[in-house]
């Protein structure tokens, strides 16, 4: 390990011997934490080629268990977000996707962070489980073409270990470690497919364009590399996506834009996705031709029927959708109001994140409980003009008084003189 | 910890406090290895400022005992070496200094190594007892002006604890962590004044004339800074010193020198190194004027004296030194013989080393017996012509084969048919 270390920090190229020894080795314990954070900063330094990162999110994920699609029929393919506050996409993408009769079998987690993960989103529709057998998954995606469940099974163990340790010793921001985690875990599901959004702007992981869009290539390096086409889209986080923010809130507008409703952003980065998607399955040859069929799918209810159709499987209560209004609800809604008149020139997404947090949105520690009904509906985005006074957001809350939030809404928006152009929403596509 | 581990992987200059907070924090284990390897990793490519390599060497002094030499009348000077095969200049230059009033109080340590360190060099000489009390040994010096004892309290006990993690996780290699370490043990044992000797060569720690120079100049930055004169001789370690490697034959030579041979590099470096520390103890105003007195006490045996003086006053069996012949012997005379006719054209002195150890002259393991009366007389150094079948070496060994020494000493010397010209014996000082 010693010799791994010494070769890396002097800039050469590991073996696949040395990377599998490494992260085997890690993995079991035999290599200390200190070997490895000493490794991974020396990668910080100096990179890894394309092949050395690709052997290496391959051994993460030979490091534990990978789960077995071929039961399903069809090209499997997934989609993973890098993340950001007000996405619901997956809820619009995966419907979408399975109505063109695409197999989405999607496997996800809780986690922390502002608002809930999938699975705690999904839950604010009333007796929806997201527990089943291996058998009842497969069968429900052979017969919907859509199910969500619980993350199961030991995934990319070497992976979770070394993002720990990184966290602590200050190596997350390596690109080629980024890239191998993000993708360590994807390859483990087992998909064949692969469509990556990745944000970029204040509200995202990535600030700037650049830094996005190098983190997409080396993730599609990766998996081309490894045998999975893989698709980046760079999209923005300058400010959170759609207009909602929390767990039924998100389920509301997902279902809204698959009931035909057009929220913009949300829309159009969800068709450009699900089009994607749809291209590496095969089902279309173009990336147009899918588009259209998708944007049908969109106005004529069969979008909106695969949604039903996965609520039902999944003994949810089919007239929350049907009905939103019947979804959880907070006590109160509380306007946050402008304190002076202009054009909003900024939301910081972060802010935003962590109001809907302070409200009960999301969890802070892994025991903390999940309030479905709360959350945040944006009535201003970038380029709007607010006058004072005007709601800003309105908050949905169980606490009458919610300051914090308050406070930090108002933090998160900047209000201009001058009018200021709404940012573009996709930037560029990366194959 | 993680933020000072970020400041320094983005190349921020750590304050006084951070450095304080790490070393601290490491040494009483608050901070996790981990961290730690992550920041040596970080400070390995980013360096660190003169300001903060100083504070880290102080800091890593204040984690422990620092010894207390006040007792001592008059200016102490310390020497040290980076390490080198064939090293006994200390045995010459302590005496040396001795002799013209300068008070020499070495404290040493015995540690792993081709040979013996200090104390079991000196241990070759009968009764010689190195454990005092500090009484004793402050009595010793400002009587004789010369004592060497075992190192007892805990000094620098960061530094101890870093460089065992840096030695697993590939960055002992940092210049400012190599400075800090070598300088936080010197600085801790108390002189006034230091003389550094940097080997340079294929023998040394740092192969290169460039590499020795910036260690020695950092060396020198960070005693300046914390107000201790401090002078580096850049030296050559591309064969070993003098003509002796091993315990006995060490002390042998040394008190060669002492009463007045001339081994022409060992002669020459001991009185470099000594002039220089006369100058720092203010017993000479310049360089040639110490130069001059000190010859002359080599020639007048006023150095040899204070050599018996020490041997004297720690029990030692003054027979000993007074007839050579007296020290400790091995059983057999073993001829290295060459192999061809020819210019001696490099001789690697860690190969020799290693073939000293072979015999029992060092230790491997800390649990290893020396064996004093082993060692290695060259009869060839660099430049030297050498007929095939002449001894290039005489082994002295307790074992009538020592096949595996006479190998590595057969690998050691490189023939060449060319005149090849002796090393520079000392390149520069650095002040």
């Amino acid at each position: 390990m010693y010799d791994i270390i010494v070769k890396k920090r002097d800039g050469g190229e590991l073996t696949k011997e040395e990377i599998y020894f490494f992260v085997d080795g890690y993995t079991k314990g035999d290599i200390p934490d200190y070997q490895a954070s000493a490794l991974t900063m020396a990668i910080y330094f100096q990179g890894m080629t394309q092949e050395e990162t690709a052997t290496l999110t391959q051994a993460m994920v030979d490091s534990g268990e990978t789960i077995d699609l071929s039961a399903i029929k069809g090209h499997k393919v997934d989609k993973h977000s890098t993340g950001g506050v007000g996405d619901k996409v997956t809820f619009i993408v995966g419907p979408l996707v399975a109505s063109v009769g695409v197999p989405v079998a999607k496997m996800s987690g809780r986690g922390l962070g502002h608002t809930g993960g999938t699975l705690d989103k999904l839950e604010s529709i009333k007796g929806l489980e997201i527990e089943m057998t291996k058998d009842q998954f497969i069968h429900n995606v052979n017969t919907h073409k859509l199910a969500v469940a619980g993350q199961t099974g030991n995934l990319a163990p070497a992976d979770k270990k070394l993002y720990a340790l990184r966290d602590v010793t200050g190596t997350v921001d390596s690109l080629p470690l980024i890239a191998g985690s993000i993708m360590s875990k994807k390859l483990a599901s087992g998909a064949d497919g692969i469509v990556l959004d990745v944000k970029t702007g204040s509200g995202a992981f990535m600030k700037t364009l650049e830094d996005s869009k190098n983190l997409a290539q080396e993730m599609v390096n990766i998996g081309n590399n490894l045998g999975r086409q893989t698709v980046a889209v760079i999209s923005d986080m300058n400010q959170p996506l759609g207009f909602e923010v929390g767990n039924a809130n998100e389920i509301k507008e997902a279902a809204e834009i698959l009931q035909g409703k057009n929220v913009e952003d949300l829309r159009e980065l969800s068709l450009e996705l699900a089009s994607h998607m749809t291209v590496l399955a095969e089902v279309f040859t173009s990336y147009e031709e899918a588009y259209e069929a998708l944007a049908k799918n969109l106005e004529n209810g069969k979008a909106f029927q695969s949604l039903r159709n996965l609520v039902e499987a999944q003994n949810g209560d089919v007239s929350m959708i049907d009905n939103l209004d019947n979804l959880p609800k907070a006590k109160y809604k509380i306007d946050v109001k402008a304190e002076k008149s202009g054009y909003v020139a900024a939301i910081d997404a972060e802010s935003i994140g962590i109001a809907a947090m302070y409200l009960g949105a999301g969890r802070a520690t892994k025991d903390d409980e999940i309030n479905h009904g709360v959350g945040i509906t944006l009535n201003k985005k970038i380029g709007d003009w607010v006058e004072e006074g005007e709601a800003l957001v309105v908050l949905q809350s169980d606490d009458e008084d919610s300051q914090a939030s308050i406070t930090k809404v108002l933090d998160a928006y900047s209000i201009a003189e001058e009018k200021v152009e709404k940012p573009t929403l996709i930037y560029t596509v990366i194959k």
